[in-house]
């Protein structure tokens, strides 16, 4: 591809740096942009750079926050004695739009991936362990993602607490609402069958 | 979706105001970028700042341009007789990559469509106008999108230079190296018989 201006050009690369975005895309978003009002570029590139410059994690759950203790930790309606163990922000973010828990979070930032290179010192597992060794918890609720690296992470830190006395437990898997019962694959639906709930249970959630 | 931190959400939503992306791909951009060192978003919001703020069009052909006039207005071995109007940038740089013309550009900046509230007002067609008028223009190649906008925008400007004398052109309009042609449209097919051209002509191209 080329270009007629510098700028341009260097605008494109560094769009196209982005994930799933190309030189193509890139250079369609660029000349967007160009024909666009100027304020909506200072707008982007502003929030852009105090995103990255200005933004804190929260000390005690590791979620973004703007403060030192994130909305959630701070909220004394909260109960601090269950913890939600979480792979990153996103799953946050779609745990708190069910409504459905009321305890906080702990986001690890990762799940262990050694073909990814990321290992238990890569993730905040110390401090979870930490907090789980010096302050009142109850319950560790393990929510990450049901593949072999996030059953790995669950088993290293619950090794890691067992002797805590700490109850833990993870989400249930099974078959999702919606979901065709021919169509699911067999590990989950085998699973569902297994670890069956009484009937009552489902009516009154 | 709910945000955990308001420098988050300005970002989100400044992201998802570009074209194509939502406001959960805008997410996965934020929090890419923020797992990234803090140089590349600094890169990335200057390059958008400075590609809006800096960037100068060509005054010749309205081409994007660091200076005042484009490397292709500016270069001596360019037939300046010979103009080629396109539809933007996107459509130089296709033409370019080609190697087949020697002539030079007019961006049109977009092409007459009612439907989008673009006239012939918006357009640079006073400034391609003026230039064939003064100047020592011989042929003028019209190579806009074949759609009715194409089409319409071709037949404006050709009313507007039928006067003056200078030959006009389009690109050729056919079948594509490689398109099968049972699964080629009625009109192109038809035209592509109506136009066809001397043997001789297609080997030594």
């Amino acid at each position: 591809m080329e270009f007629s201006s510098k700028l341009l050009q260097k605008a494109v690369e560094e769009i196209s740096q982005l994930p799933g975005i190309g030189k193509r895309t890139a250079l369609r978003l660029a000349l967007h942009l160009l024909k666009q009002p100027l304020s909506q570029s200072i707008a982007l590139s502003e929030s852009i750079k105090s995103l990255r410059e200005d933004i804190t994690f929260c000390e005690n759950c590791h979620n973004i926050s703007d403060n030192l203790l994130c909305e959630i930790c701070s909220n004394p309606n909260r109960n601090k004695s269950l913890i939600c163990v979480v792979e990153d922000i996103r799953d946050v973010m779609a745990i708190e739009s069910t409504s459905a828990f009321k305890g906080v979070y702990h986001v690890l930032g990762g799940i262990i991936s050694p073909m990814d290179g990321i290992g238990p010192a890569d993730l905040t597992i110390t401090s979870l362990i930490d907090k789980i060794n010096n302050s009142e918890i109850k319950e560790v609720v393990f929510a990450l993602s049901p593949s072999i690296e996030g059953d790995t992470t669950n088993f290293y830190i619950y090794k890691q607490i067992e002797k805590s006395g700490v109850k833990t437990s993870t989400i249930a898997r099974g078959i999702a609402v919606g979901n065709e019962i021919e169509y699911v694959d067999e590990i989950t639906l085998g699973r569902s069958i297994l670890n069956r709930i009484p009937y009552e249970t489902n009516i009154s959630s």
